[in-house]
Order: structure tokens, then C-alpha cells, then sequence
């Protein structure tokens, strides 16, 4: 069975609090649950972490190296500044979907660029918790080849 | 049972001949097949358009306002200038959801921007033919709320 | 009688029910009556044509090379792309007077910048279905001279 | 009856003197003399006021808070840069019509962008002395609802 | 006893009336009044002024070479332009606080600069009335050294 | 015998008529004798169509697949922006030549970039009627290849 | 009694070492020292943190969802691109005052923007160690309310 | 006896007490002292006004209509962001040397661009009182053809 | 027999060993007998000249004021900075042709501006050395007029 | 014997694994000792770290007050964004030399620029594992003045 | 008696024959004789030296070292980017006023920007040959301190 | 043995000379002579050129095809603009070192940028004469290769 890793970047930990209107209330533990049941009902092994460190989630990412088959990746603010995480990625050549839960290019201009993109296979924004969904669905197909 | 409209913009009629090694040798017509049959597996109507000519994608969309539920739409290049799509999009006021086979914000600058982004409830991009699927998937989500 | 020709671009067909906070609820033949009536007040011949279609646009104002005194233009969202129609406007040396229902200047930043400005002789926006009298009078004023 | 406020920024005393190519041979009185007419001709009374000093401009639209029911202003040069008038303009909450004689969009760069056109309900331009009548007309047209 | 200057520039004697969601509906002469108040609680002698003349303030701004020992300016638009006021800042060589009412980094694009900054010691922003009392305080603080 | 189309872009049926300071006075029917003219000396068989539509002008881009050995191309002020008819002539993959009758690097700062240039061989430009000619001959010396 | 959260950010551990010229030779414990003193005697409690990890100070923030009513913060360097930490702010939903010991509009171009400002109620700087007594003073009034 | 006009912009009534560094210790008293007799000498007669009202400016310019063969102006600050002034420049179309005592070009980025260049004859800076004396004698030139 | 300058700019003295895959293999010496003997099958006498120094480029083309009647350059990497090139063109006034062996809009972005454009008639790029033949067919067909 | 500090930044951990094209299959710890041996050899003591932790590194760099006479640092990806870093350096007034394995210079555009330089003595980059070697060697010169 | 240079730079030789409406017809060698005779008036020895070569002007000022007490330069083009011409200029220290014939700042948008106005103590433009006489005597007052 | 070119451009013959606040007091011959005897003691053979003609150091590279192993090139201020020197060291593809005796990246603005970065092996700066002899150990190591 193949094994997945998806992260969350910082302030996802707040989930159902922070920015109602934007991310609805449904907390990150429940997210993380439905994530974890569906990733299973297509056979994949799924690990979760969440950080509000760059640094972290980059050792994390390292990890994928020899423990995890793709990544599921959600970086919060740091998907458009972190070269680092950026160049975590493009290390350790795993297929990864970069997800957002609200449409970023539908909100303030920074939030436009990923500087992810270009080392990741797809994106996936605007969502909500879904939007982790269809990311696991996606790397399951990109598992698949 | 809810019906949506999936849209090819331009030059998506010549996939599986332009440029395989970006988009793959599957036909459009091979794709339709499955977006419907995908579509059907969820309990949508679908009927699907292609044009090359910004006008005619116009007029389809204006059809959205009695005839359709929800729409995926692959724009083409005209992703990335057409402000009348962009505004034919906000007339019809219902549910859009932006896919693309490739992965445009890893492509040449021009295709980063979206000019429908702001319009459409999220975007999909850079898994081939799945993107679409996806983009199917995503707009049942959103019409069951 | 000098005859004018007036233009609707793409989704202006969609009037009184695309944006209504923005352009209200009169529809486009409600527009067209209270153009052609008061162009005939002011002893002006009239013809009315719409398209989503920018070289449906442009063929029509080609016309006006043989058939019309001078143009009332509103290009919709191809005002701010659609360097066609400017060289088509430019080619058929007829005075031509740029119209918007909404305050383009106001709006988004896209919106502010009107590629037809350079070959029109005016230009009168913000004042919903009044831009448009507004704008017959003045290519009224200018076939006096 | 209502009352209108009509305002000339820098240099406009010079009209029929100054780049008479560009502005025409006709007077600043003669123009006021038309406006007037005009104005009362749709029932409005109106006063007129020129100044080249933008603080006398602003002073005197604050005068609109009690004595005027709309503006039509012709800001001149200050148009492009005196975001003190603007913010004159956005205090005293009454519907102001921008109006230039000349083209603005069709001359240099610098022209082309309004600081005043957020605040104002709409702008004219192109039309010599005939920018002031339709800006008077679309007033009034204004003060009816 | 040390004597400061406290400057309001253009529009600011509308406070109260002018946007009253932005900045309150206290007027400033109740403000000056509270400035005042505390400006002698803190043993300074304090003269108040306001215009929408740039030339106006200028002037005023050149009697602190020998009427004041600090300056408090509250520019209004004209901190985004006026490099004439900053030079007149620059020629006194007093101490000066810039403060403003409402927090201008989180409005309009073109408010996040100041022109007036490398001329001033510090700026405080977005406390409403209390901006003009932490400016006091800090222009005290200055003069002690 | 090797097969070219030759395409006009928006506005070029108007050539001879639309600013003959600019093109000259001959109209495009006499140039398409010329080209034809030309092209068969060179032992080439030739096609050529002209529209204001760029749709039609992709879809006759398309037909290149199986019809055409080589393209030449005016696409007039589509040039500038349209990436669609861009990512045609990608699809197609036959050897084209792009042509302008004015120098478009010697015009408005607009004209000076063209969106079609990195998918052509290459580009002709400032010569009227012989900017035809010589892409004639440019494209029949890379059938040679 | 309400309780407030002062936060340091990179580098500022260095105080009274780190560019004495710019920010002075008092230590950051004598700072400490004199706004825990100065926050008492406005009847506040007073909690002092300071770290150089971005993520460590996401983590603090986090804790004023349920622990702080008001948060006093000079994010050093971080104020410049830490997205992360704005949407920090943003979601605890607590008054925020943004404040820097030098005037960061005065110095290099990069300083003159802070991403957190739109989440801040104000910002304050230039007046060394007393820019964080002023903060302490506009997140006591602001408390009030 | 040809009659030429100077004027002196923002904050040059403060020479030789304001940024003695830059501009010396002279006065403007001093400067205008040597300029007339400059002037005188080349058989030009020659009247100084200062101001710090951009309005007064601009009224004094036009004056030159009837009264002034040729004018020296150094607008100080307003060189570079007075639209307003360049406009009464080109009004009253007479021969205008723009000069400044330092070398703008060697100063702050703002300090480059002169908005006046473009409607004067030619610019000279850099070389403090002097610089009059040379705009006098380019004048007197100028008046000669 | 009219006489023509053909111009080569810097490091094209190393075509046929500089990038090959750009350029091919022929050598300029090859290239130079080619393009003679074609200038001399159309009737026109032909000097060509090689330098990689700028002046002597510039000394070369101000011999055409009295020495040749027309001008082919390929200004090489110069083509993208050499203002003073571009003047040397502009005075010799004789009809120059610009060429280029690669397609300058497809490479660089800095290669895709030419500042030699504005002062020659038109541009022929991307053909290898037949750039060089048909850059003087075009300069014949100017000669005829 | 003086002492250095060698940096390794974020993802550098993974050298010899990470894009192996890039800078080749051999590992940090090799790497490392070579290091050692070098600057063993040149009289140097010499520590080595790595993280990907953006606020470890300014510990550790803060760690260079009293503890190292100079600093070689590899940012990786935090040089082209920690303005945090920039502080740290700039803090701590040590000789900082700063390398990259890649030339930096001619990699993605954003790598282009280093926001650490303005605070390092110099650069170096482009050499593979050679470039640490160049460094030590560079500050052990600086050591000697 | 002191000694000064006066440097020509490219296309300057053809003066009196290029561009004649800009420049006038005076030949450079009119001009030399001209600048030579007012020199001497002002009792300053003077050589005179015109290059198309940006290295032989470099070489020339270079002399100024050891042979020349100031330097008046017009380097044509070379004015807007030859940083080597800059340095040279920087590297001799000798006081050096730099003139144009034309209002450079009234031409094409690149000409407004000289990159050696850094490193002279002045700039005079747009008085013809008039400008190389008012530049000597602007070196001549300098010489004097 | 292998053989390296060693290159100064424009003004380092004044090395010594000019800004010894920057470069120190050491002549260009003095270095020369260390690169040398540093050269010789690493096995190389070593050639030196400076000139002040960006030409002349086009025909020098251009000498490295055949005469030369590899480069190490102090472009002066040429590196910021010289596109010619740039395709002149990518014709001849030898091993080519970029060195600058200053941090070029903490110099002005336009000295960040070099364009001949992307065609050098590496850049090394800052290091004043020693910059010279880390980019000789620098080739040397290249050779082994």
C-alpha cells in the first residue's frame, strides 16, 4: 500500500476559528479525519502534520525522501514566499499537489503567485476542506502511473 | 438530476495532436467520453462545447442562466485575457469551477494570471484529462449545498 | 438625415439581468427604444446592433465606412483588450464617441485603461442607460460641424 | 430649485487664449454664459467659480455641504494628482460629475489617470465647451432620483 | 515653557462631518481643544492651525525656524505629494511627529507612502483623535533630550 | 508542389482604404495577386484568407494539420495579444513566417511586442505590400530544408 | 484587569549591542522593565515574549485567542514578508498595534512596507524604546472601547 | 528694453538658512540683489517674485501674456509633480529657462524628473546663485532670434 | 548603379564557430560572397564591413552620408543598447534595413527590444543568413521609389 | 588561533541527494570535512552547522558575538528573502563572506538577487563544493587585517 | 592660466548637417572656434576633442588627471548609458559640467536620464551651441573657489 | 601548461588612483605582478590585458578560442551593459571567471546586475586585489576537469 503525507502550513491549526466566513467552522481535527477516511478507502497510507515553522515543515518534507510515495500540500502564507519550501520539495522528487482551501487567486494580490508551483504537479484551490479531498484523489492517479 | 456545462476553449480541439508531450495522445473526443460517463457515475446531466472563438464561448455561458446548474470551464489561452468571458462568467451567476491540463502557473509567465479566477469558485490545474474529472467532482460538491 | 450607428459589445445583452446593483434592472430593447427615440428627436437616423462576437463588431463597424455619420460605442469588457476594433474605428474615420454604463474609472484597475480611448473622440461613462443619450447628443453636436 | 455647483481648476481662464488648437478661440465668459443658460433652461440654478490655487478649490467644495446639491468640476491639471480635492469631494457627499474639454485619454500618459474619478459618479471628456452642457445635463438627470 | 506647533492639513476641518465611519463624528474643535488640554498637562505651550492651502502650510511651517521648538502635522492627502511641505519640514530643523487618524498603511495603495517620512522623526497612525495626543507625548519626549 | 497559406489578420481588407499614409493606396486584392503571383514563380501553390474573427482565423490556422506546408501571417493587431492564435500556430507544428506591412517596432509602444513572434521562424516587418513577398520567399527557402 | 501580550521579534534581543547608532545602548530588559512598569501603572498585566523564529512567534500569537486582550508587536524583519504572522493577527481578532524603535519609513526601501499593517489597528515608530510606551498607551484606549 | 520675469518656487525664500550644506549661505535678498544687476548689465529689465502657493505661482505666470518676454523659474519642489504650472507654462507661450541651485539629477530618485522640462526651452542646475545668473544670460539669448 | 553598406556588428566576425546550433556552420566569409553576389544579380555595387567596436561601427555609417545610397546592419548584441548607433543612423538619412540571422523575439527578453527600430524601415529576423539576402531585396525595392 | 563559522542553510543537508545535476553526488559531511581540513590548514579554527530553521541560524549567528572572529555563510534559499538573517549579520559585525555551489547569477530570476549582500564583504558562487573552500580562504585574509 | 577639456562625444562630428531642425546648421567646427575664443576671454586655455569611440573619450578623460583643471562634456548618446564614461568622469575628480545641445529631457523618454549627472557638479541643455558657452562659464566660476 | 587570460576593463588601469577609499592604493601593476607569480605558483601561464575599448576586449576574448584554456574577467563597468562581451565570451566557450574588486552587490543599484553572469562559470567580489587571485585558484580548479 503506497503512503501519503499531507501538510498543513501555519495558522491551518486554527481552522473553524480563524476566518469563519472565508474557511467555515469545521475544526482541523475533523478535516484531518475525513482526509485520513478517504485517503483509505483508496488504499493509501496517509500521514498528517501540521506547523507554523517553515523550518519544520521542511525537515517534515525531507522525511518523504524514503518514507512517503507523494505529498499532499497545503503551506498557508508561506506558499508565496517560501523558496525554502520550495526547494524542500523540488529535493526530494516526489509527485506533489499543492492545495489551498479558499481560491487564492480570488484574493489579495500577494496571495496570486505560489512560489510552489513550479516544482509541484497541479493545484487545487477554492474548496474549503474538499479541496484536500480532490488533492488526495489527484495523487492517487499520479501514484498510479 | 442537477445539469452542468463543461467548456473547451480554443486549440483543446486538437488535444492528443498539439504538443503530446504536454497534454498526452488522448483524443478530445476520448476525454468527452469520460467527463460524461464520470459526470453520469455522479448523477449530472452534462452536455459539452468546444470553440475556438471567444464569441461562442460567450453565448454558451449566457445559456448557463436558464439551461444550466453549474459549469467547469477550460478556457484556453483566452484564460488569460478575455475579460468578456470573465464578465459572461459573472453574469450567470452560477457555480464555476477553472480547470486546466497543464499546470499553468509552472508554464510561461503569461499563463499564470488567470482573468476568470476572481469569478470562478476555484481552480484545478496540471493533471491532464483528470483535471476535468476533478473539476466534475468539485462542482457536484458545491451543488449540493 | 445623417444616420449614427450605435454598438453594444459582449454581454451587454444580458442588461437589466447581469450586476443589476451595478446597471440596474432596464433591459437592453428597453435601452434601445429610449436610443432610438431620442436620436430620432434630434433628427438623427439610428441603427442599434449587438455582439459577443469582437469580429462581429468589427465587421459592423467597417459599415460605417459607406453607411453611417458617426458611431456611439460601448465595447464592453473588449474596451480594455481589443486592439481590433481600435485599428476597425480608426480605418473608418467616422466621429465615434466611447460610452459606459458604469464608472469604468472607478471600477477595477483593468477597467480604467480604455485601448479605444486614442480614436474616439470623447468618451462619457458612468451614468447607466444615460451614457448612452448622452453620447448621441454629443455625436449630435459633433455632425454639426 | 436645485442648485448646482460648476468648478474650473488652473489655467482654465485662459481658454480661447491658451493652446487654442487643442481648447478652441471661445472665452471662459462665453462658456459660463452657455453653462448658465443651459442650466436654467433644466430648471437648475447654478454658480460658477475658477481658481488656480488648488486650496481655493477646496475651500469652496466644501461650500457644497449645505449650498449645492451636485457638482460638475473640471479639475484641470489637478485632476491627475490632488488627492486633497478628492478627498474634498468624498467629504461633502454630493454627486459630482467630472468634465474635461479635451480628450484626457488620448493626450500624454500622465492624463490619462484621474485621482477624482473614485468619488465622482461619472466623467465626460472630449467634447470642448459641450463637456460642460452634457456634464450639467447628466446632473440634473442625477438630482432626480 | 517649550512651544510646539500642531498642523492640520486639507479637509481635516471637516472631521466630524467627513466620512464620520473612518475617522468619528468628533469635531475638531473638540479635538484641538483635548490636544491642547493635554499638550499643557505636559507643561508645553501649544498653537493649533489648520488649511487647505500646501502654500498656506508652508508658510506656517517656516515660523517654527524661531516660533516653535516642535512640530505636529497631521498632512492630510498632502503627505502622498507635497515634497514642498517636506522641504519646509527639512529647512527648520525642529523636531517633527507626523500622525494621521486613520491607519493610512491599510487603505488606499497610493496612502501607504509618505513624502513627508525622511523628513520626520516618526509617524503614528490609525488612533483616531488619540493619534494627535501620542504625537504630543512623543514630541515631549524628543524635546527633553 | 508545396502548399502555403497565407493569412490576413482584422482590419487588412480595409488596406488601401484605412490610413494610407500609413500602407499606401493598393488594396488587398491587388496585393493577394501579387502574392499569388509570386508564390507560383517560386513553384509554391498558395491559399489565402483573410477575417476579423479570431476564431475563424484559428480554425483556419488548423486546417495547416493536413493542408499546408507553411504558414505567413499578418495577424494585424491580434499580433499583440492573441495567445490563442499563438498556441494555433504551436499546434500545427509547419514551419511560419510572420509579416507586418508597417515597422511595428517604430510604432506605439503596444505594437512593439508580438505574442505570435516565439512560435514563428521569424519575422518581417516595414516593408507595405513586399513584407509578403519577402516571407514568401523566407518560407520558400525552409521547405527547402 | 485586562492582560496584553508585547512581543518582539529577530534580532531585537541584540538591543543596546546590535547598531547602537540607530536604536541606542539600553539593553531589551531594561526596555522590558519599563513598559511591564508603565502597562501597570494603565492597570494592565503584561506578558513579554521575544524569539527569532517566525513560527515561535505564530505559536505566541495563537495563545491571545484565549489568554490576551490586546497585542503590542515589532515583528523586527519579519514585518516585511511574514505573511505568516498577518494571518497570525488576523485570526486571533484582537486589538493589534504595530510598533518600531526606528522610523522604518526613513530607512531602506524594503523597511517602508509592513504586510502586517492591514491587520493593525495602527503602527507607531521612530521613537526608540518609547515607541512601545506609546504602543502600550493607543492598545490601552483602545481597550476602552 | 526687453523685460524678463524670475520666480522663485517652495521654501527659496528660506536660502542661506535652509540645508546651508547644499545651497550656501547666501540669502535670497542677496541672490535677487545680483540677479537684477545681472540682468541690468545685459540690458534686460527683470522682475522677482516668490511664493510658496502653487496658485500664486501659476497666477504670476500669467501675467507673462502680456507683460514678460521671457521667463527664468526655479519651482523648487513643484518642478516635480506640478502639472498645474507646466500648463500655465505652455499657456502664455513664452521663451522659459527652468534652473535650480543643485544638480536634481545627483539628489533623491523624486528630484530627477522635472514635469516643467518638456514646456521650457532648457534646464540649468547645479551651480547654486550661479544658476540664475545663467538662465539670465540664456534668456537674453533666447529674446535676441 | 546604385551602392549599398552591409554592416556586421560585434562577434559576428565568429559565425560558423560561435553556437553553432543558433547559427549554423557557414562562416562570414562564406555568408559575405553570398550576399555580393546577389546584391550584384539585383544591379547593386555592395562594401560590407565587420568591427566589434561601436565607434568604428558608427564611423562606418557616417561614410554612407556621401558613399552609399542605402544600409544593411546587423548590429548584433549592440542592436539592444547602442543609442549611439541609432543616432548614427538617424543622420546619415539614407533608408537602412535592420537584420538579425536568429529570431531576436524569441529569445532573450533583453533581445527583444531593438533601439535602432525607430530609425530604420523595417526588420527581418530569424532566417539565418538569408536575413541577409532578403534584407537587401528589401533595400533594392526602397532604392526603386 | 582565530576561529571561523561555516553556515549551511535550508535543503543543504540534502546535498549530493538534492538536484544532483546541479551540484553534484557529493555529500555535506564530505563536504564538511573538506572544509575542516582547509581552514586547518590556513590556522583556522573552525565550526560547521546547518538547519532549515530560519530563526536557528539567527541564534547561531548571534552565537558569532563572542564566540567567532569571522562567518562564511550559505543561506540557500533564506538569501533571497531573510531580511531577519540580514539583521542577524549586520548585528553581530563580524567579516561575513557569503557563497552559493550554483552561480546564483544565472539560475531563476529570484536568485538573482541576494537581500544579504549589503551586509557580507563579498561574494562568492558558481564553484561547486570549491566556492566554501574560496570562502575560507577570503576571510582568512580578512582575518589578517 | 588654468586649463580646461571640452569633450564631444558620438554623432557630434556631424553637427550642422544632422538633424538640422534640432541642432542648426553651424558646423562642430564653427562651433570649437567659438568656445576657443570665449575661453580665452575668460582667460582659461581650452582643447577641444570629439570621438565616436566611447573608449578613446574614456582614454581622453583619463588625461584630465595630470593635464586638465575641468571638463565640459557632451557625450551624445553616451550620456544615458555609458557607466564606464561615468566612472572615468568619478576616477579624475576634476569639477565637470555637463552640456547638451537639445532639452534632453523634452526628447524620447530614454534621453531624460543621464547616468553621468551622479559624478558632475552640473548639466545645461537646450540652448544649442549656446549651451557649450554657458558651460564654460559655469567651470570658469567653479575654477575660481 | 595550461594558459589563462586575464582581463581588466575600463578605468581598473587607474587602480590606485581613483577612489582609494574603495580599492585601496595599490596600482594596477602591482597586482598584475601578484596574479602572476600566483598564476605561475598553480602551474598556469598567465597573460594580462586592460584596455578602456569594449572592442578591444570583444578581440581579446575572441583570442581565447585557440591561445587561451580560460578567463578571469574584471569587466569594469561594462559587466552592467556589455551584451557584446557577454556573446563574446559565450562564442570562444572557455571556462570564464567573473571578479569585481568591490561587492558590486552593495554598490549602487545598477551595479547588482551583471549580464555577463549567465555565460561565467562563477562570480567572486569584494575582495579588492584578492578577488583576482581566488578567481585564479578558482580556474585552475576548473581546468582539472
Amino acid at each position: 500500500m503506497k503512503k501519503i503525507l499531507v501538510l498543513h502550513g501555519p495558522n491551518i491549526n486554527l481552522t473553524g476559528i480563524r476566518e469563519p466566513d472565508t474557511y467555515g467552522r469545521v475544526t482541523l481535527e475533523d478535516i484531518n479525519r475525513e482526509i485520513c477516511a478517504y485517503a483509505n478507502s483508496l488504499e493509501l497510507d496517509c500521514d498528517i502534520f501540521q506547523s507554523n515553522h517553515e523550518g519544520a515543515l521542511i525537515d517534515k518534507i525531507h522525511e518523504a525522501l524514503d518514507g512517503y510515495d507523494g505529498i499532499v500540500i497545503n503551506a498557508g502564507a508561506y506558499t508565496h514566499y517560501s523558496y525554502a519550501i520550495r526547494d524542500a520539495i523540488s529535493s526530494v522528487k516526489k509527485p506533489c499537489v499543492e492545495v489551498h482551501m479558499s481560491n487564492i487567486h480570488a484574493r489579495e494580490a500577494f496571495r496570486h503567485e505560489s512560489v510552489l508551483a513550479l516544482v509541484c504537479v497541479g493545484q487545487i484551490c477554492g474548496f474549503g476542506k474538499q479541496s484536500y479531498l480532490l488533492g488526495v484523489a489527484a495523487v492517487k492517479e499520479l501514484l498510479k502511473d
